[in-house]
């Protein structure tokens, strides 16, 4: 356990900070990985189990087995409530305190409902593992409901669905949605006909997918379309509750509508003091340290970075990984006493699915979009489901999922009326020593 | 809809009540299936959801979807909440009423704490999907609070686990367990060795699996110990709390306590006012309808049947399946205005599963353990998961898992602290015209 050497705590098992830690596997540290799951989620397919096309397994590992080999690391269930830079401490939700010679926080995100935390019990996001379960009770009950209830209005209530939000989260879930509707529950109910169901997905920003170039965001509106999904840009949602939402003048009935608009930084970032951005992202110093803390690094959605171009990094799973790695560097060679290098993201390009062979590719010149994307992107993703021992049931369900149209996890558990709350451990107080 | 035929209300989706609903296709009837859960649950199998084995959706299939092109089928979410035989009505906790024709209760069974229900909260049993992703997270996170744990005793406490009632159920989680124990969490944690966890299986009556011959049951126990479980048979658990439970003179510390010991019917037969032997099961005619009610049958687990023998029909799949075809055969001939025919049991022979190739299986004067037996049993269940588009994702899940020793599905969430209320629904009144 590399007893004596420095203590590295690293926060966050996300691609950030458990790219972070393999890098680390050889060097003169002790790690603690802490995180609130036991588990590392790929993100990038959380969608997929809120549509119940995969089962929660399918897309999250537990860090202790990806770590097992690793023996300069201690994996450690648990919640960071408070940091104090100044003693190099951070504080668990449990009462445990750690103390840190370094310390990489990499929390990520969550939800934002820009002020508007009232919505939240209305309009779920879609953050975690038990956010996908919650949402995908949420929809298919929709669909019960709709089916059980006899006035004509109520259930075309049911029937109406809305996501606000048309960035990549917004719109995989839209195209989905309006798959099931149209094509998973056919011939299953008597007394609707899922294929009335309204999709809705509602921006306020000018176009769907805005990190892409125009074009590309064009054919993404009509891929969308053509899947039965009404698009509706430039137009802000100002009011939700449990029967509808207001959009721009128009008061429209949905019981289902989902969040995929904000996102903010964790909260963690706040405790630090110092200067963070609009959305609670720690503005790093080039080599993703903070300023005045060059013990401390962030990475991944935590952190503000900004590109050669001045463009920001996106909040993706490559630029986490490769600031993971970075940070690993920058670690590596604070131990060695030498200087540490700046972070530039190498762009790997962007893609977007939008449904059953539906997406939009955008690699430097490179520009895809429709059955073409669609195979990159699935190809990339089943790929990149690396460590994982169960990609291959992925790709099968997958496969079956394409063939029948079906989705192998469509059944409603996990019974909370409420989104769960997040935070998985009690575990008693413990001493770090 | 056959609309202008009799109406037959089928309670419960469950091997009984889906097999007579599948067998009633082309008959003159207008059937209504209802079920709390929108899925069909392969229950042999829930004990690998339990032990993240297998995902929830792996042995779950949604009814709708199951029976979407039989169009004399109505498929209700809801859950009965009193029925009226003279008024031939049926009442949901909903509130809406359903009057039948015909009526099947096939609501199955549940779990019995023998007058300690006090017990349920320390020693959650397994009936449900719920049930079993709640028993999931208990037991992983058992692992995690001993890591967690600097007292050396309080940590053994959360290593120490029983499981109460040698039947399949308590056998295959104690088995499973083992092996999760000594080989899925080798070198995962840092300040435990999860192989020096200890499963305890207790057992009131004098031997494990007591529904097979005495020389297999020696079998089975002794597979059960090479697989690292202690089995205790002919002592009762007196008392079960949050830190342990009395074990005939001795009190022994265990944070985590399954119960697998007793099963009693679902309440809806006492609510027929007939009589029920003591597991509340309803005691029925030959051709299992209900004494007085010829309109009236009962199959699955709420069906008190003895064989030609005298011996009662095991609460096993293949005699719900049975019962549910010849019930179905039975309302054919009411319809047709014959006589009804007794139900024969036939006894397809009884297998066991006891862990990573350890298995008894007694086909009448064909008896098999070990190995052998355990191929046996993994044939006939992956088989058996019939109507399953994901079965050939359980045989990969399985296949992984055998060469692995990994388990696809370890991840903890579904955070209740407490097993999930099971009422699935909460759909407004509905008129059932």
């Amino acid at each position: 356990m590399n007893e004596g050497h420095p203590h590295l705590v690293i926060v966050g098992g996300g691609f950030a900070g458990l790219w972070a830690t393999r890098a680390l596997a050889d060097a003169p540290v002790r790690i603690t990985l802490v995180d609130r799951h036991n588990y590392h989620l790929f993100q990038p397919l959380l969608y997929q189990v809120a549509t119940a096309g995969l089962s929660a397994p399918d897309i999250a590992a537990p860090l202790r087995h990806i770590l097992r080999h690793q023996r300069n690391v201690e994996v450690w269930l648990g919640e960071v409530v408070a940091l104090d830079p100044d003693a190099r401490q951070v504080r668990l939700g449990d009462g445990a305190t750690l103390d840190y010679d370094h310390l990489v926080l990499a929390s990520g995100a969550t939800h934002a409902y820009f002020g508007h935390d009232q919505w939240a019990r209305h309009a779920p996001g879609l953050k975690t593992l038990d956010d996908a379960v919650y949402l995908r009770r949420k929809l298919l009950m929709a669909f019960e409901r709709a089916e059980a209830e006899t006035d004509p209005e109520a259930s075309a209530a049911w029937l109406s669905f809305a996501i606000v939000g048309a960035g990549p989260t917004g719109v995989e879930l839209a195209g989905t949605l309006a798959e099931i509707a149209r094509h998973t529950l056919r011939n299953e109910f008597r007394h609707i006909d899922p294929r009335l169901a309204r999709v809705r997905l509602v921006e306020a920003g000018p176009r769907v997918l805005a990190s892409f170039p125009p074009d590309l965001t064009e054919s993404a509106q009509r891929q969308l379309e053509r899947l039965g999904v009404e698009v509706v840009t430039g137009t802000p949602v100002t009011h939700i509750d449990g029967t509808g939402f207001q959009l721009g003048g128009e008061w429209i009935p949905a019981r289902t509508v989902v969040w995929a608009a904000g996102v903010a930084a964790s909260p963690l970032g706040a405790l630090l003091g110092v200067p963070c951005d609009r959305a609670g992202r720690v503005v790093v110093e080039p080599d993703l340290s903070v300023p005045g803390h060059p013990e401390i690094f962030v990475g991944g959605d935590l952190a503000a970075v900004k590109r050669e171009n001045g463009a920001p990094v996106p909040g993706v799973a490559p630029a986490a990984k490769q600031m993971g790695k970075h940070i690993a560097a920058s670690i590596r060679a604070r131990l060695r006493g030498e200087a540490t290098t700046p972070f530039h993201y190498q762009d790997l390009g962007n893609l977007a699915t939008i449904g059953r062979m539906a997406a939009i590719v955008h690699f430097g010149k490179l520009k895809l979009s429709g059955v073409v994307a669609w195979w990159f992107w699935l190809a990339a993703h089943v790929w990149f489901l690396i460590g994982f021992r169960n990609r291959f049931v992925v790709l099968v369900n997958w496969a079956m999922a394409y063939w029948s149209y079906q989705r192998a996890a469509r059944i409603i558990f996990g019974e909370a009326e409420e989104p769960p709350d997040d935070d998985v451990t009690r575990l008693p107080p413990r001493d770090p020593s």
